[in-house]
């Protein structure tokens, strides 16, 4: 699968039979703090703090839950993958720590410290100049056993997106009622 | 369910058994432009032209029907509501138009075309000053028949929701060989 070992980042890197390309990942990851940051910030809470009813996530929930991810998340996971330890275990992630870490904060605060965790983050990324055969070596997650680098770096990528469309259908959901028979022609409401 | 009949706008116009609330409302659709800006300038083609498969949509796509929504859909039909006029028919609207408007342009132009149609929508929508009796107004679908003009400007902006989800959903299938056995953990991909 692998088609240029040995070439850096800055080089095409692709893996064909999954789509899997780091100059495009990348190109997603850099941008999500914008995005986020434009759907939200100074927003009326009326927006940012619903959820969709018991054990969901508000907007406000969905960022601290990102920052969380920063920190603890994909980033040390890659370090675990790459390091000469041999021990490869992920150390498993609490999705529920941002109700802990968020408190007394403004959603505002919270965006500027995940664009900037982001920032550091791909920094970081970037100066690993990984190869296409980094790509390929493994950790152990704590659910799904062997897993691959690429696969890492691919999931950050998709759970940008996840929750980005999290937060448009956590919006969406509030005006579920006022929308009346278009019920029917909004996916997002579904 | 109406509160302050003869409200205007720059007031609170609520309608609380659908959370419908009109300065809410605006509050979100004027950010549209730039939250899919945010998304999509300047990313590579990976992201923007492919589409979920036959007969499916692309980011590019997405933004020409957006597009389209404002010269022909919701501004027209809140003429059709408030109008003199006894018939409140609205004309269907084309869900592919988009594949002959857009043709030549670059999704750049696009984005930039979607922006100022928005911005001069809600130049209008706001020298309207509505009421919260204006909101109660009806017009006729051509599936549903009688609609609200609160119904309406509620799904005008769900609909910009539903559309920013997709986007991110469309980007996201393209990775979904690419993360492996996380696709479980991932809403976004099933």
């Amino acid at each position: 699968m692998v088609i240029f070992a040995g070439a850096y980042i800055h080089q095409l890197i692709l893996l064909p039979m999954t789509g899997f390309n780091l100059t495009n990942a990348i190109e997603l990851l850099e941008r999500t703090p914008a995005v986020i940051t434009s759907m939200l910030e100074g927003l009326s809470e009326q927006w940012t703090t619903q959820n969709e009813g018991p054990n969901t996530w508000s907007p406000y929930d969905i960022v601290g839950h990102l920052i969380h991810g920063e920190i603890t998340d994909w980033i040390p996971r890659m370090k675990i993958i790459l390091a000469d330890a041999p021990d490869k275990a992920f150390t498993p992630f609490n999705r529920f720590a941002q109700f802990e870490e968020s408190k007394g904060k403004t959603l505002s605060q919270l965006l500027d410290k995940f664009r900037l965790l982001r920032q550091q983050n791909l920094e970081y990324l970037r100066s690993c100049q990984l190869t296409a055969e980094d790509l390929t070596r493994r950790g152990i997650h704590p659910a799904f056993g062997s897993v691959t680098l690429s696969q890492l770096l691919a999931t950050w990528t998709v759970h940008d997106l996840n929750h980005i469309a999290q937060i448009a259908r956590v919006m969406a959901m509030q005006y579920r009622p006022a929308v009346g028979p278009w019920v029917a022609y909004l996916r997002i409401l579904q």
